[in-house]
């Protein structure tokens, strides 16, 4: 997909203007503050920009929309609202993962150190005084708290430029819902790995499914896709249409973390081999699998999953246990379902048949992870 | 002042209400997510209500309003936007706090316990597995989170009513530079925490400065009376006139802020007493004891500055030097003439004149912490 990686460069080269911007507004305030927004920079520099690409579709499926070489920043041209709102997503999201990584405490984010790891390493090495880690959770914090409030100024910022004042309203409510619901799907997943056990099966799997529809599910796909054709202008048909294909595809892109997360190589997922088991992630993966151990082998498994210290023989015996019982061609299978349910509904919906085609091609990419 | 305790009383209710959609709205997710809502509700019942107060008068300045008994939420009542606007600050305030409180460690907040504590603590009432402490500081982010998504969504609907586009976008600029400088301020006063050494006299003067002018004295009258005023469709020259009004009110709320951080009661400041000195706190208050203690002095009184650990009779001995060494005498002065120069230029102002006098009135109010 040619036109996809020129629009991350366009996606690239607004994030660069935006954050230039907000470097020299924090100008007067001193070059102490400047490692935020390197950082920041840093941070933003890598990511599939899944969410920027799903933008950009749902608006294609309503209003055609061409992208020129540049695209210079210009509140009435739509492209350059468009591009706004995208980086509005990107710039929500690297807040989300900032403070997520605190709360999971990983270590690794995108192949690198996750923000908090860099602002504790800061510390060290300028030799301060005080606790390295808590320096590193505060600036993470703090950053994260710039990072949505730079999103909500884009996204305001090309609403305000709308003439239509219903589809900025909608562009907003799209939003808002989106931001709500992440944060309270990541409450919710925090808590439920402080259970001391999983719940009976039927509930476990009906907890393990609300969180990747909460959490991951519409975040990743739905609200984006419904963000981007509201902008537009969009029907209710339209938008209808789009979140019955969004959220399967949101579901098949999370149940492919899932196993990523178990089985993934770092150098695609840049996060850490098995991160997901050492963290206790009650995924519907997990929860599939412990129903089909015999009871002994189940509370061998209970004991090791969730435990920080991990050893690499442990995360085999966990990874073998959970292929062996069969979960994981459940989930293949469950992501398989996902993707055509939503191709299917998709192809006679009122929408744009060029973008159309293009969401189908994404929809694939995002449940195999080929980025 | 009647009419301060009637607002109040409005904005409280406003709160509730606009919790209460929020209940609602995530009441799909089960309610496992309760939790948020109800620490919400907690910490929003306590406050002075200060930057509310201060947009509420800010818009007064420049267009006469009159709040009825009950104010209903409808979009087309200025009253009802600007009620909501006042909240907003209230909540973006909130999840200042609560992000600040794990920031600096703090344990309490407005004389109850702070947001991360309480999160501690129904993680350890439920003994549940995993480290309270962390679930606390998790909770705390994610609330803080959806207090910042929430504050901006009720500013969204008050602009995105208005038939003043201008207004709006100038009422979201102000919004926007505040969210940006707290949040810069807020790392640069952590940053100062970590530094090994107080820095040459002259410069740590200039870096105290800074800090209170960006971490609290814009934030906490300048912007929310700046807020307000463009709301109410300010001209520039009734802005640059609040601004030079809020400046100096918010740097004399700022020192005595400081002053209470050393000598405050617990019953008024809802903090233990002597906070700053154990969270070695920079204050111009403690740059400007520093100066006047000889060499061996100073190095005591640097030893046990920031000590997390500080006993009651070092805290006394901290507050004796700081008072013997005339700096409290030098900042009171200081807020004293923070007043006299805001309260002399505002009368001459192109400002409602029964506004300017409600301003004076509170600017005294906060510069000598009577609420």
């Amino acid at each position: 997909m040619q036109e996809t990686t020129r629009l991350a460069g366009l996606i690239q080269g607004r994030i660069a203007e935006r954050l230039a911007e907000h470097r020299s507004a924090i100008d007067p305030l001193g070059p102490d503050a400047l490692p935020l927004i390197d950082e920041a920079t840093r941070f933003l520099t890598g990511g599939k920009r899944l969410r920027a690409l799903f933008a950009v579709l749902g608006y294609r499926s309503v209003r055609p929309l061409q992208f020129g070489e540049q695209v210079p920043i210009d509140a009435s041209d739509p492209a350059s609202r468009l591009l706004d709102v995208a980086v509005a997503l990107e710039f929500f999201h690297a807040a989300a993962l900032i403070h997520d990584d605190i709360v999971d405490r990983s270590e690794t984010r995108r192949g690198g150190p996750a923000t908090h790891r860099v602002f504790t390493r800061i510390h060290r090495d300028a030799g301060w005084r005080g606790t390295p880690e808590h320096f590193g959770t505060a600036g993470a914090i703090l950053l994260g708290d710039l990072l949505q409030s730079w999103a909500d100024e884009l996204l305001q910022s090309s609403c305000d430029a709308l003439e239509d004042r219903a589809a900025a309203r909608a562009t907003r409510a799209h939003f808002n819902r989106m931001r709500t619901e992440v944060a309270v799907g990541q409450y919710l997943d925090v808590l439920e790995e402080q259970q001391a056990e999983f719940a009976p099966h039927e509930e476990q799997l009906e907890r393990s499914t609300r969180l990747l529809v909460y959490k991951s599910a519409k975040y990743s796909v739905e609200a984006p896709l419904l963000i981007g054709a509201a902008l537009a202008g969009a029907s209710p048909d339209q938008e209808s249409a789009l979140a019955e294909f969004g959220l399967p595809v949101g579901v098949a892109f999370q149940l492919r973390d899932d196993l990523l997360g178990v089985f993934g190589d770092e150098a695609i997922t840049g996060k850490p081999t098995g991160d997901d088991l050492t963290e206790g992630k009650r995924t519907i993966l997990v929860a599939l699998s412990r129903q089909e151990l015999p009871g002994s082998q189940r509370s061998v498994f209970d004991d090791l999953h969730g435990r920080a210290d991990l050893e690499a023989e442990s995360i085999t015996l966990l990874q073998q246990t959970i292929r062996e019982s069969g979960a994981v061609d459940q989930v293949e299978q469950m992501i398989g379902r996902n993707v055509e349910l939503a191709t299917k509904g998709i192809t006679e919906a009122p929408l744009a048949k060029d973008a159309v085609a293009d969401l189908v091609a994404l929809a694939e990419r995002a449940a195999r992870r080929s980025f």
